[in-house]
């Protein structure tokens, strides 16, 4: 099967949504904006052996590469909106392979509400080389430079549980029922849309952690021009111990978020409305450390940062 | 060099002309469409050993990774805007390799009147694996759908020139004084940007020759539901002699586009204004075969149509 069967056969049904996609038979795809509406962009590639194991299935390729772009456009308090795809895989990928692919595409699209509108797909070498470029929607972004001393510092759900996955999703462990739930956190983290729509004009500052929380939230402070405190008793943590783990390791797709104190009622509200865990954990502060403190309010140094590419 | 290290450097500066780029230190780009403008997105990869050699130069990359999709904007008739780079190189990648090929971004930039708005940066295997997403203007994008029967149809520049550079390329043939025209329009193809924007309300239906004019044209005539009459004789081919390599071979970049009759003095004029030749090779017609014919108006028939990845 050549570039364009495989285009028609597995990609052009993912199209069907936009009309300015011409069926992925054009050169480029040709998009009328909505009045009053920014445009977000953002692009993050899955590859084989990097970003997830490289036996991981056609399914878990196609999660693990929208979401954690979609988690991206939900910092921004952004709606998902389309998507372009890049596809390059071994010459011998076999037709189940793309059909599970573009299957969990599908599904995602329903899901999230986005519609693929152009890519293009190379076979060769041998190893998946996944590329999406993901566009939003708002009238207005949430940056991570909004932040102002005093503010609250929150995050959703809970961390550390794609750190604890990480050696089971690598074969290092064989995984038992404790680690499944990591598991799946790992290969499908959930982008925290609802959360980040729901901020729009609550959140002062907002990122998403993808590198490990310790290094993401440096890079909030480091944009707001701030220093904070952060308690880790208040963190919501997958399980006591190994809070280094938990704190620096990558993949969590949570927000962490600022917002001014007169704003709580709205987040606890926000909470509620989502049905995601919204935890406050610090503030922030006029001075350029960011400072975790344990539960004798004794200052934790770590020894890595996070993730690093 | 870590990631963000490497973008601070050699790529932050990059976006220096859209504030929505945010110095690419936020999770996604943010960006104002101007009124009136729909806005034309295209996507592609460049893959050593696949779309360039192995060892082909920093600033080789840097020219076919943006030219080839500018060829796809100039098709539409967009004005190139803002891009986005995934950039994926192995470990042991120098930083003069980064510095050479950032400093031709650079050129490119300002040649073509984009800016750098986001992208990730990834380390890893032996290859260098590059995306890029080009986000154009236009108040109307020019279709492939767009032909009607009895348009003329025509082509910009000369065709067959890469595909004569391709063994120069691969090293399979020792370059000489004849070769380097091919080679240089093989490494840095010219997207006909200027052309594009004027053929618009002129032109009917475009297309840009990426894998060969037989099969991108066959493109074009499908997605009207229009055969065609080309004549051989009267295209602009890069020598005489070695016609199917010419005709099936890809990387031209240049642009095919049909027009009524009635605006042939307004595409004589469009020559004119941009200094590319634009030559008349034929007529669409109202069936579904596309003929090639010879300066006997016998038709010619290729074995391969042309390029498929």
């Amino acid at each position: 099967m050549n570039e364009f069967d495989r285009i028609a056969r597995y990609f052009a049904p993912l199209s069907a949504g936009e009309a300015g996609a011409f069926a992925l038979t054009d050169d480029a795809a040709a998009l009328t904006i909505p009045a009053g509406q920014t445009l977000v962009v953002t692009t993050d590639s899955v590859i084989g052996g990097i970003h997830l194991p490289r036996d991981a299935s056609p399914a878990q390729f196609a999660q693990k590469l929208l979401r954690r772009n979609l988690s991206d456009l939900a910092a921004m308090g952004a709606l998902p909106w389309r998507y372009l795809l890049n596809l390059h895989v071994p010459a011998t990928i076999s037709e189940e392979w793309l059909q599970q692919f573009s299957a969990m595409l599908q599904q995602e699209q329903q899901h999230f509400g986005i519609v693929l509108v152009g890519g293009d797909s190379t076979t060769g070498g041998e190893n998946i080389h996944l590329t999406a470029t993901l566009l939003g929607l708002t009238p207005e972004p949430i940056l991570r430079r909004g932040a102002k001393a005093g503010d609250d510092l929150y995050v959703t759900g809970t961390i550390g549980e794609a750190a604890l996955a990480l050696p089971y999703a690598l074969g290092e462990k064989t995984p038992d029922a404790a680690a499944q739930p990591w598991l799946d956190r790992y290969f499908a983290p959930e982008p925290r849309i609802a959360v980040g729509l729901a901020m729009r004009g609550i959140a002062s500052a907002a990122i998403d952690i993808s590198d490990g929380l310790v290094q993401d939230f440096t890079h909030l402070c480091k944009a707001s021009d701030l220093g904070a405190v952060v308690h880790i008793p208040h963190m919501p943590l997958a399980r006591t111990g190994d809070i280094e783990t938990m704190l620096t390791g990558g993949d969590d797709y949570e927000l962490l978020f600022t917002a001014p104190a007169s704003k709580r009622q709205n987040i606890t509200a926000v909470a509620a409305e989502t049905g995601v865990a919204i935890t406050r954990i610090g503030a922030m502060q006029q001075h350029t450390e960011v400072v975790f403190l344990d539960a004798h309010n004794q200052p934790l140094h770590f020894a890595s940062k996070g993730y690093r590419h």
